[in-house]
């Protein structure tokens, strides 16, 4: 998904239809159905390219005509629609003690959304293929993800969608090569979770990818979040840790390895200072909120942050000041965001999102107060609507993207 | 400088003979002299389209034939290189009490390089075409600007190459259209310098923009600092509070509206924590290293921090602390960077450049202690070398770099 300054490529008419394909399916994305003539008058494109563009989009069942065009230029026109009946791509998602699948065509259908109970540690990631695994290793996350996917695909083919590629939701570092490289919340540190799943679905024409949670999450938000923001926008998930997806120019923000995005590391201060995750971080706050609880015992916090929410709208001080104490800290870590990378939205997702009504005041002040622009330099800051499975939508967005950039599918084997 | 995903453009021939243009440009700026023959063979171009592409540019003065090539492929080719001799650009830079003239031409060799006394501060900016002025307004620092700009263009023209454009350095936020939407370290709060400036200099066919300072070092880094980095590197200054110039995929981060790199900021804890830059700032470091000097009095630092280097080098303990101290915080900033965006190199600029024999060591240490990726993700942290005209120098190399993504500059008038 990366491109580089350094050793630039030769461009060729090929790259140029790339982006007028690119063109034309991005107008009927934000405009839906429309006529040649209007797709013409809009993009700037002459009706032949038009007609030549979308006659290869049809041919290969990315549009469809949908019979005749009401906002018409001159006679009536046939409309033309995305076409959703032809491909799908799958995300998966491990957060907590959660896997969770979904998958969405072209056309933005959600096919699926499973959930599975889930156990990661140490040795959850050795298979027989992996010679480090050690007595306690038994390869059962690999396994649960594997046989995930596998059905996954196997319905989404069955509702007659070719699979484009699935990709695994991951909290903490990814390298470029889908290895695991550390995941604190997960116990795992380099895991090659690409290599180890290509090798369990045997499916050579899959397209396997591993990616980090709230990077997914992000390209979720700015194709399905409903935000103005279309370039530069950042999600930041309490899910594991605390951590951002950072889209710049309309692109996740990958840096030299592919690790960015570790807001909750930051602190400041004599060693051992508290990082911003010990200040704003779900589990701190359940533990704060709801003084019985010890969130190290659970590996799935959603229940937890269920109670915060029940306690906080029955007026509880206790669970009411932890929400404001938590917004105030997060709010300092968002306007790091602010200041640094001046995003037009920042959305607070999963947890955050779920406890936004009392989160979101605080944090919104301490926001403003501490970003050098006024105005938070135009952030605005939202809840998200995506609820818990962001990353995992993001994971199957992320493959269909790819075809709006003009990289049209090879054909269906 | 910006594109974003919203409303692509549709592309054609034009747009791919720009692409190849610049190919062409960025292997001759990479690999010196080269022949057709070899840039075609290097490039993927074909013969016929190098041969078109280098008479136009040979047309446009941006190339010339040096004789005979030293790596043939075949039978001895003449080599082409990059010609300087037709155009230039201007950087100016406030920073302190000095205000910087350098220009430079397309092959790189500078033709200027001035420095004059400034002052700044709330009034200074204003001019009669400043209805808001005051009592106190003046309107020095725009005419003190304007004039050493009119002086270095003069000369840039009588050294026979046609000015591209100037482009002035100022630390703070700077809007897009080149307004200081305010500069702490100069007093000033929306200015329209670009504005100002354009009026001052009346030369209609001047290009004259205005940039923030650390971003524009790390264009000039990018281009001249002879790292290896070309797509993902990061400047820092102390210049004027702690300000970052993030490039990532080889461009400056723009963000929503070019309010980035504020990293001095930082703060977290109780409200009157200490941010940064109160702790890593090049004043507060002069302070506690020379318990005599009071840097609130000097209007520019480098004096005392040359100072600050002869008290190190003679063994003082107290600047040895003060600059040890220096670095850890400093050190605890940059793990922010590298944590969030995930940069290929550091680059510590101006004041921090020329103490970095004793800051960087304790930097490079808290840098690894606070990154959550295993040797800071892989950035190297490296002084400056191009001292402390950087952001002057990357000022005039923002217009060159134009020409090198194959948009040609319109024929000299």
């Amino acid at each position: 998904m990366k491109t580089t300054r350094a050793d630039p490529q030769p461009a060729d008419f090929t790259d140029v239809r790339a982006t007028n394909l690119a063109v034309v399916l991005r107008h009927l994305r934000a405009h839906g159905p429309s006529s040649r003539a209007s797709i013409a008058a809009s993009t700037g494109l002459n009706k032949a390219t038009v007609s030549s563009l979308t006659g290869s989009l049809i041919e290969q069942r990315l549009l469809r005509e949908t019979g005749l065009s009401g906002n018409r230029i001159g006679r009536p026109g046939t409309a033309l629609a995305l076409d959703g009946s032809a491909y799908a791509a799958i995300g998966l998602q491990i957060a907590g003690d959660r896997l969770t699948a979904l998958a969405v065509d072209f056309a933005g259908e959600q096919l699926l959304l499973w959930h599975r109970q889930f156990s990661s540690g140490p040795g959850t990631a050795a298979l027989d293929l992996d010679p480090t695994g050690n007595g306690a290793a038994d390869g059962r996350a690999i396994s649960a993800v594997a046989a995930l996917a596998q059905r996954a695909a196997t319905r989404v083919r069955q509702h007659g969608r070719q699979v484009l590629g699935l990709t695994v939701a991951v909290p903490g570092l990814v390298s470029d090569g889908g290895t695991v490289s550390l995941s604190p919340a997960l116990g795992w540190s380099d895991v090659d979770l690409r290599g180890l799943l290509t090798g369990s679905l045997r499916q050579p024409d899959l397209d396997v990818a591993v990616a980090n949670h709230a990077g997914l999450a992000a390209i979720a938000e700015l194709r399905h979040g409903g935000h103005q923001a279309q370039s530069d926008l950042t999600y930041v998930t309490g899910a594991a840790g605390i951590e951002a997806g950072i889209v710049v120019d309309g692109r996740l923000l990958h840096g030299a390895r592919g690790l960015t995005g570790q807001i909750g590391r930051f602190s400041l201060g004599p060693a051992g200072s508290p990082t911003l995750a010990d200040l704003a971080g779900v589990d701190q706050l359940v533990r704060r909120a709801l003084p019985g609880f010890d969130p190290a015992e659970l590996s799935d916090l959603t229940p937890a942050v269920e109670q915060v929410a029940t306690e906080a709208r029955s007026g509880d001080t206790t669970a009411l000041a932890a929400l404001r104490d938590t917004g105030c800290h997060l709010g300092q870590g968002l306007a790091l965001l602010a200041n640094l990378v001046n995003p037009e939205v920042i959305v607070l997702g999963d947890h955050y999102a779920t406890l936004a009504e009392w989160i979101l005041p605080a944090a919104e002040a301490e926001l403003s107060r501490n970003t050098l622009a006024p105005a938070a330099g135009g952030a605005r800051l939202v809840a998200s609507s995506l609820g818990l499975h962001a990353a995992a939508l993001g994971g199957a967005v992320a493959h269909l993207d790819r075809i709006d950039t003009g990289a049209l599918p090879t054909a269906a084997p």
